[in-house]
């Protein structure tokens, strides 16, 4: 049996061909069937694990999987998957609509718009900028992609300089990313290595013209160093969709900075981004079924 | 003698070279030498066309040159050129920002931002949907490059369809343009045969969930029409940068529609627009006095 927390899907149903699937709100309502599921479509924790013997599969409901991978998790065989890719292009247009509000001061516009003033000014574009792009993955690249059309220059951090990147102009190291880059965008996800990686040190070694952007996960930023940097502006501001704590609290500072533009983690929260998400399950229940290999497997340890 | 309106530039008087260059503020300020000046870097009014004899070339302060073609300079044999180009890549970014801010709802962002509110919601995203460019200069072809790397259908309407059109995937009417359009993209100038093209029928023939986008000129949209088709949500609403009455008066109905993003004409007003027509001003400067072709010399019946 495999379990799907979240709506009804015929095509999942279809997917599943003779094996049955149980739809339900949340894991706890699927408690008479722990000891039968097969796999999961849904997040995990781990006093459930350990209740189901039979698990083999589990697909996490997001992009980024650092909330799966529990101490029960990495200790389990059970094999994780996610929905790895499904958000990249909608990030990527985030990250680009971030890019152009900042340059242009939108929040000016629209305070001048809610008064009905005409507030012409001079502001920037993007084209012969550098952006900075820590972290290759499908939203990295797509980015590239959109900046290239920017008339931009592109820098790349990526873990496996081995692989292909294209529309990066040059793949270096995080200093000269920091030193050269007009806007420095994090796409990587959370995991032990890139926690913390954006501290007082980083935001020092960053142009005082630049904006950092943040549109994968908050921690990869230390959130002290980030408000210290923008308050003094040490740096020229921030676009973030990620912040370290979510909800972002009503209390926290970062909403009032004229020069940082908050949107609430929902860059990625598209029509596309569903759909892709649906594709990316129907097609792994059916692997998962018929005994093939899994998309979209995590590499535990890597943390994605 | 070259008359330049504006401020004084070592390069426009190292390109023109033996010639003598006088800056002045406004046209008005070089009265006294009307007689002897051969090129004016500015508007010229009627009124100094007759005053000024010798007067060979007129090269207009900006990309369109709509105010530029009175009566008078139509009747006259001066050369007028603009400086067409200078402002295209800074348009395509707008047109790109205006249609990812309609298409997420930037403004319900801003508002909950000002709020201090975490307001998570669904909303689209570019990639797959159509974008219609009305216009394919130096802009429009572009925003067809951008488009493309957004994962989009790009459909155009240009006049010269013998041209090339990169990144274009279809020309077609105006009427095809319309009924498949998500965002309809206004890139024209404004000249006799585009006034008034989008009046009531047009928006009657688009989409209910498209966007109407002007990032050159006013006028070419009848605002009327264009306001009662945003007010019903004929059509779901509107992004502008150009506007029929400009400034935009304070008590327009555009300013408060909560789905129209009011930009005051100064999408191109970049950094790389003023650099870019400095550029394109003493080249022409240098070829005038070299007896040499002039670059972007417009077609005054054409109207650009």
């Amino acid at each position: 049996m495999i379990v799907v927390v979240g709506k009804e899907s015929p095509v999942y149903v279809e997917a599943a061909g003779e094996v049955a699937v149980r739809f339900v709100d949340a894991l706890d309502d699927a408690s008479d069937v722990f000891a039968e599921m097969e796999g999961v479509v849904g997040r995990v924790p781990p006093e459930v694990l350990v209740k189901a013997p039979r698990l083999r599969w589990v697909h996490s409901p997001s992009a980024g999987v650092d909330a799966d991978l529990t101490p029960g998790m990495l200790a389990s065989p059970v094999v994780l998957t996610s929905s790895a890719g499904n958000g990249g292009i909608s990030l990527a247009e985030h990250s680009i609509l971030l890019m152009l509000m900042l340059n242009r001061d939108v929040p000016r516009w629209m305070r001048a718009q809610a008064e009905h003033r005409w507030d012409h000014y001079r502001h920037g574009e993007l084209a012969g900028r550098t952006v900075g792009i820590y972290g290759l993955g499908n939203s990295g690249l797509d980015l590239a992609l959109k900046a290239k059309a920017f008339h931009m220059r592109v820098l790349g951090v990526r873990r496996r300089p081995g692989q292909p990147s294209p529309n990066v102009d040059e793949l270096c190291d995080l200093d000269r990313l920091l030193a050269e880059s007009d806007f420095v965008v994090v796409t990587t996800p959370r995991t032990p290595s890139t926690v913390g990686v954006f501290g007082r040190d980083a935001f020092a070694r960053m142009k005082p013209t630049a904006y950092f952007i943040c549109i994968s996960r908050g921690g990869i930023a230390d959130d002290e160093a980030l408000l210290e940097a923008v308050r003094t502006r040490q740096i020229a501001g921030a676009g973030l969709d990620a912040h370290g704590v979510e909800p972002l609290p009503p209390d926290s500072p970062f909403w009032s900075l004229p020069n940082v533009v908050v949107t609430p983690h929902n860059g990625a929260t598209s029509d596309g981004t569903v759909r892709r998400h649906q594709e990316i399950v129907a097609d792994n229940i059916r692997r998962f079924v018929g005994g093939e290999p899994l998309r979209n497997v995590v590499d535990k340890a890597a943390g994605y």
